[in-house]
């Protein structure tokens, strides 16, 4: 008993919710590999930083001795947008999905245990459930159980159109539990509601109930929505050791010590004894610089991380870089003089565009050669001259 | 023009609406036999009056040279109930089917011209969707559409639970007038919403859009409520002559004109003289003879009308069924002694058996030969004696 609750504990940290608790403690009891499952969107291959949170908890059950599935989500992909509204979502052929996967699997084999990682495709059963198949599958559910996920229920109180297979998804993500027999599903906190539905579906199969578990969304560098590639907010797995380095240099105090719960494995009493020294005056770049370093390590060295930390010194002069500096936030894509002006680092656009000529402007620590170069979604540090910093998110 | 005009207002007797009456010259004005749909119960080949009414719309479309196609939707009938709950509703096996179509064949054939007739089963193409196909069916609508249809706004309101695949339901009923390409599709007034969710899924798919003809639903023998075989408030197109003579003879006066609006293929002008002669002093009962004749001849033949005339005047007695009698409903079976009583006719149980044993009790103009019989849904004219009379429903 001791040691399932050693392991409960460890399995426990960081995570949203259990549902249930009792379900996951019966399934541990049972002393054999349980099928852990994470559904991947087929389309978006790129895995950031927020992605690593639910793939670190995926490798703390595989040190466990569990088995990861990892479940690519072709079908739907391959269906495309269905009311062929959206012309910017084509399609995918076979030949995408086996592609993403390969890069799939290139970036979460820096996480995840190969020998303990199965990756399936969920075409290879929904095809199969047919016309017929899809009306048992609809039976299992009604309508307003539907309409209670909080975005379906929002939308129908607003009036904002919601099509019918859009009900349907939830159902099929649910059947991959019900065709996988998954003892436990993980997912961010907004994927609450569907990994409920498939534990409902495995009960109407006879089946126990998969363990739904979930975990916070990773805030992205502007400190205040999601992590995601759409908004620019994000550090990628496969980002070089620089740009991992200055990006997280850039985010706020507050926002590290999410990161630390969320990203960080140290122990807890660690990351509450660095709290207590912030607390008591030590700088909190240092402590920054250690989860940079801790992040680099893990997505490509030791030495990687030592070179990027040296360099990001030389860059930034020691000392050179505040540790408080003006915030803002731009809507839509802005070109550089324009931003430095809005800023407040420069009077005019003409003194943004005579100090690039000069050397004198520097994005993250980096020279910028053109004065023209438009911002787009993303969050950096600007610096004009050796003492104007601001922090700048444009989305 | 003229000629359309003149078919126009013979296609639109007796119908509740037309949607779009426009789209409907149109497709009149092509000059081509049109393709007139409606789709039928796979479960319930027992035809009775209330379905002969759309029945004889498809005719008068044959009169006109257009093709009716007789849809028997065996698909979801061999789904049969997929929550599995309903244990009464066992899925149909493909014989069931088969054997239920030589049914509706033998009594569809009375009504319409079997050499314009096409028998199709949905079964054909509907299985052929698969698991792509029904989600791209189901982005079609949008849950706010589908839950203005009547039955499911009121269920959803009340709170009463709606399973998915019911919304899944009337997109396979629509996408069937896409698979045959309908020109017209046929139904009574409960079927509209589905009948317009035909013409959106057709516009979809890029076809003209079908026109809906709804048809009103045919009051039973009870003078309230839709005539069915559950109610047992029906005559079957299959039933004897005498039973039909002697059920028609039980309805009201005021039900009569219903009827004759609904069935008899008399010309209008002709209904409307019955009404002043009825009006200026004429015995109803007669003309509610000609309507029980005209029906009997369509089913069985002009001899049989006669002769069902005949036997009914004998059995009740020239002039001895009085015009008007008392009226009662009873809710649930029950024994005929006990319905006498209630109804008035006898003054207890026991001289209700009496009257029996006694050859005093007639159902119909038929004696009765045993006073335990037990009375379940039905409308029939009970008389004990020479002079008491009731109409009794059981439902």
């Amino acid at each position: 008993m001791s040691d399932i609750n050693v392991v409960l504990a460890e399995l426990k940290r960081g995570v949203d919710e259990v549902l249930s608790e009792a379900d996951l403690i019966e399934k541990l009891k049972e002393n054999r590999p349980l099928k852990i499952k994470l559904g991947a969107d087929p389309t978006a291959p790129d895995i950031h930083l927020g992605h690593t949170v639910v793939l670190n908890k995926l490798r703390q059950f595989q040190n466990f001795g569990h088995e990861v599935i990892f479940l690519i989500g072709d079908f739907t992909g391959m269906v495309g947008d269905p009311s062929g509204k959206n012309k910017t979502r084509p399609p995918l052929s076979r030949e995408d999905v086996l592609r993403n996967a390969e890069t799939y699997k290139q970036q979460i084999y820096k996480i995840l245990d190969p020998q303990k990682t199965r990756i399936v495709f969920n075409s290879d059963w929904l095809g199969k459930l047919g016309t017929e198949g899809m009306i048992r599958l609809a039976s299992n559910y009604t309508v307003a159980r539907m309409l209670e996920r909080d975005d379906f229920k929002k939308r129908f109180t607003e009036k904002q159109p919601i099509a019918i297979h859009e009900f349907i998804y939830p159902l099929l993500q649910g059947h991959d539990s019900v065709a996988l027999e998954a003892d436990v599903e993980l997912g961010g906190t907004d994927q609450k509601f569907n990994l409920l539905v498939g534990r409902e579906l495995q009960k109407s199969a006879g089946q126990k109930p998969q363990v739904a578990m979930t975990l916070p969304l990773l805030v992205g560098l502007d400190g205040e929505k999601k992590m995601s590639k759409s908004l620019g907010n994000y550090i990628g797995v496969t980002d070089a050791p620089n740009d991992m380095f200055g990006k997280i240099m850039s985010i706020s105090d507050d926002l590290m010590w999410d990161w630390y719960d969320l990203l960080s494995f140290r122990p807890l009493t660690e990351i509450a004894q660095f709290k207590e020294e912030v607390k008591n005056g030590r700088n909190p770049r240092d402590v920054k610089i250690l989860l940079a370093k801790e992040i680099i390590a893990r997505f490509h060295s030791e030495a990687d991380a030592d070179t990027a930390e040296q360099e990001f010194i030389n860059r930034f002069q020691k000392g050179a870089m505040p540790d408080e500096m003006p915030e803002f936030t731009f809507e839509g894509e802005i070109g550089l003089a324009n931003l430095l002006k809005e800023a407040g680092l420069v009077a005019s656009t003409s003194e943004a565009n005579r100090m690039v000529q000069q050397d004198g402007v520097k994005i993250d620590g980096e020279k910028v050669e053109d004065a023209k170069t438009t911002i787009s979604a993303s969050t950096h540090v600007y610096q004009v001259g050796k003492r104007k910093f601001a922090r700048v998110t444009v989305r």
